[in-house]
C-alpha cells in the first residue's frame, strides 16, 4: 500500500477531528462532514480513507470507532515507538509538555540536555539525563525517534549522536539544514520561516486589498 | 513580482545561511555553496535568487551583503510589523523567547492569556495582557499578525478576536483549523500530526531496510 505524504498529513488531521467526534458520542460521519471539520474536501476524504482500506456505507457514512482503529493502524504501527528529546530549553520543555500522554505508541522516554546544571531534574515526568553514553542509553531503551530542540550550531552534533544511537527518525526545530544517512527521516520545524511566511503573505494581502478598494 | 510559496520559504532559509556566512567574514558565495549550505539544488538557488531581482556575476558569485539586503527588501517590507501572541503557556513561552529581537522589523509587542493569574507578569521582556479589550489594543499598537498558543478549544474565538483586531495572518499552533476571512492568511504549525509523520517514515524505512537486508 502507498500512501503519499499529504495523506499520511490529512490521517493524522482526520484521526483528531474523530476522536473529538467519538469523545461527542457521535457514531457515523460523512465525508462532507469531515471534509469541513478539517478544512478538506469530501473527495479528498474518501480517497485518502479509500487508500487506507476502509470503506463507509453510502447510507451512514463512516463508522467513528472504525475508522479511528483504521487510521491507527496506518499511523501507529504494531508496536510502541519510543522518543528521545534533546535539549529541554524552553521549547524543549514545550515539546515534553505538549507530547505527554498524547498517544499511547509514541512516547518521549529519555530527554537530554548540554547544560549540566539541568540535568538530574525531572520536567513533566521525564529526568533530564547528560549527553554522554547517549548512544548506549538510546540502544538499552529501544529509542527510534528523536525531537531536536538545540540551538543551531549543536544540531548536527546532536542528530550525529542521535542516530548512532539508532534513532530513525528526527523532528528538527534547529534552523540547521542536517546531514543524516538516506534511510533516516527528518522532518523539519523552521519557526522563523513560519513566522517570516506569515508576515509576508499578510503584507501582501493587505496590498491587494488596498489595491481593490 | 510573482514569488511562489516555496521561493519564499527558501529565501528565508538563504538569508539566515546568509547571515552566518557574513559572520564569519566571507563575501562572496557562489550558488553551488549556498544550495550545499541550505540543502537545495544550484539550479533552485539560482532561479529563486533572479525572481528577487538580484544576479551574482559567473567570476565571484553572489555578493552575501547586497543578497541578504535583497532578500531583505522582499521579505521584511518596508515598515515594522508587530506580533501578538495569544497564550502563554509552556509553548507560548518558548515563542516569545525564539521570536524576542530575532529580527528587526517582526517583534512580538503583545502577549495575552485567559488565565488572569498569568496577567500582569513580564515574560521575555512582555507583559502578560488581560484578554478583554484584545482588540482595541491590538488597534492601538498596529498589530497586524498573530500567533495562537492556546488549546484547541479556544482557537477559534481567539482567531475571530484577532482578526477583529485587525490582525492580516497567523500562525497557528493550535490543532483547531481555523475559520477565517479570506484576505487573513493562516499558517499552521500541527506539532502532533509532525511527530506522527516522522514515527510513520522511520518505521517505513527500517523496514524497507530490513527487506533489502
Amino acid at each position: 500500500m502507498r500512501i503519499s505524504e499529504k495523506t499520511i498529513e490529512r490521517l493524522s488531521v482526520f484521526r483528531r477531528v474523530l476522536g473529538r467526534l467519538q469523545e461527542s458520542g457521535v457514531q457515523n460521519v460523512y465525508s462532507h462532514e469531515l471534509a469541513s471539520m478539517s478544512h478538506s474536501s469530501p473527495e479528498i476524504v474518501r480517497r485518502d480513507l479509500m487508500a487506507t482500506g476502509y470503506s463507509g456505507s453510502p447510507a451512514k457514512g463512516y463508522e467513528v470507532l472504525g475508522l479511528i482503529e483504521t487510521i491507527d493502524t496506518v499511523l501507529d504501527g504494531p508496536v510502541e515507538q519510543r522518543i528521545a528529546l534533546v535539549g529541554v530549553g524552553n521549547l524543549g520543555r514545550a515539546m515534553l509538555s505538549f507530547f505527554r500522554g498524547k498517544r499511547q505508541r509514541l512516547s518521549i522516554v529519555l530527554a537530554f540536555d548540554l547544560n549540566p546544571e539541568k540535568v538530574g531534574r525531572v520536567l513533566f515526568g521525564t529526568q533530564i539525563l547528560p549527553v554522554d553514553g547517549m548512544e548506549t542509553l538510546l540502544k538499552e531503551n529501544g529509542v527510534s525517534l528523536g525531537v531536536i530542540t538545540v540551538p543551531g550550531p549543536a544540531a548536527q552534533a546532536v542528530a550525529d549522536r542521535l542516530v548512532a544511537g539508532g534513532v530513525q527518525g528526527l523532528l528538527n526545530f534547529s534552523p540547521t539544514p542536517l546531514r543524516v544517512p538516506r534511510d533516516v527521516y527528518v522532518e523539519d520545524i523552521d519557526l522563523t520561516m513560519a513566522i517570516e511566511k506569515v508576515a509576508f503573505y499578510a503584507r501582501q494581502r493587505a496590498r491587494n486589498k488596498g489595491e481593490e478598494a
